[in-house]
């Protein structure tokens, strides 16, 4: 998507330890017409499914599944990473580790909003290692729900996520792909695709 | 806003402990129709006041702050609820004490996002003893920008927060006050308010 990477090329920030930091559009301050952009463009690579939900994991998540749902005209449903007080009922659960927070978190999902009749495409900000992914992938297993899809707004392509799931055999599009970044220039490297 | 009443009515569930549970619809998952027209409603009622920011708290402000930063044509903000490795420069920081987690929460913004000349409409899902919402008004007088009004989506009247901000002269407008509910019954009351 050549308007997400332009504003990858010209708003990220590359940290040291594999971290971009695009909180001035997309995870912390959120330019919704970009968000817009993206949720039109995961519409339009998954369009052909008959997708029923879209599913995403809390935070960050949130803002880009939301434009999604709109599109395909479905409920959204967010993961919570703790179990509060409120949550009661049965719940899907799995073990997510954080690449940025260094911890793990228990990823919850009610089992009044998955159904086996749902056909789930799974959305989230970023896939690196693929650990948040691979929770809600396990959670929509629980569910004996189809994974329908992953939409993925910037894959680290130089970390193993990407990789994995497309050799289980999942259907993912990653919007922005990138190869390489380093923290000392600042230079951003972006995977040629197909759009 | 009648059909979020209505909607409350049909899908609420009232929770020994002042708890609403809204779920299915509000804040698990999310009627992305029903919050577009929340975003309409908080348009229709803040338009006259040049809005520039919409600032909300994670994580399930953000589905509420989305719609109406879309319809005001500016970005949102949310706040973060800790400290994680990923943040770092200036940040404005307020402790808010969450009342169904039971915590203590460190709510975190960037100062690169939020300046003096800001007019900031500051939105969340619900209002209850307000705790959530002075940490953000805290945070945005922290940098001298302005709070232009307040949306909340459902007010539980019977808690002091709504009185207190009306009473410290804050543009409140929530688009459902609830004055009683009773967990034994399951009948919620709304206040009658002008719309």
């Amino acid at each position: 998507m050549q308007a997400l990477k332009e504003r990858i090329q010209k708003d990220g920030i590359v940290k040291p330890g594999h971290i971009l930091k695009v909180d001035s559009f997309l995870n912390h301050q959120m330019d919704v017409e970009l968000m817009e952009q993206i949720g039109q463009e995961f519409y339009r690579r998954f369009q052909h499914q008959p997708i029923t939900k879209v599913l995403t994991i809390e935070a960050s998540g949130i803002a880009v599944a939301y434009p999604v749902a709109r599109a395909f005209g479905v409920p959204m449903v967010y993961a919570k990473k703790t179990n509060s007080v409120n949550m009661d009922g049965e719940l899907y659960i799995a073990e997510v580790e954080s690449y940025t927070k260094k911890e793990n978190n228990r990823v919850i999902v009610s089992k009044k909003y998955l159904s086996s009749e749902d056909r789930v495409l799974i959305v989230d900000d970023f896939l690196a290692n693929g650990c948040a992914l691979q929770g809600l992938i396990s959670i929509v297993e629980s569910a004996e729900a189809t994974v329908a899809g992953l939409g993925i707004v910037i894959e680290k392509g130089f970390q193993e996520g990407g990789h994995r799931m497309r050799n289980l055999g999942y259907h993912l599009e990653s919007l922005a792909i990138i190869d390489s970044m380093d923290a000392e220039t600042g230079v951003i490297t972006f995977r040629e695709t197909e759009e």
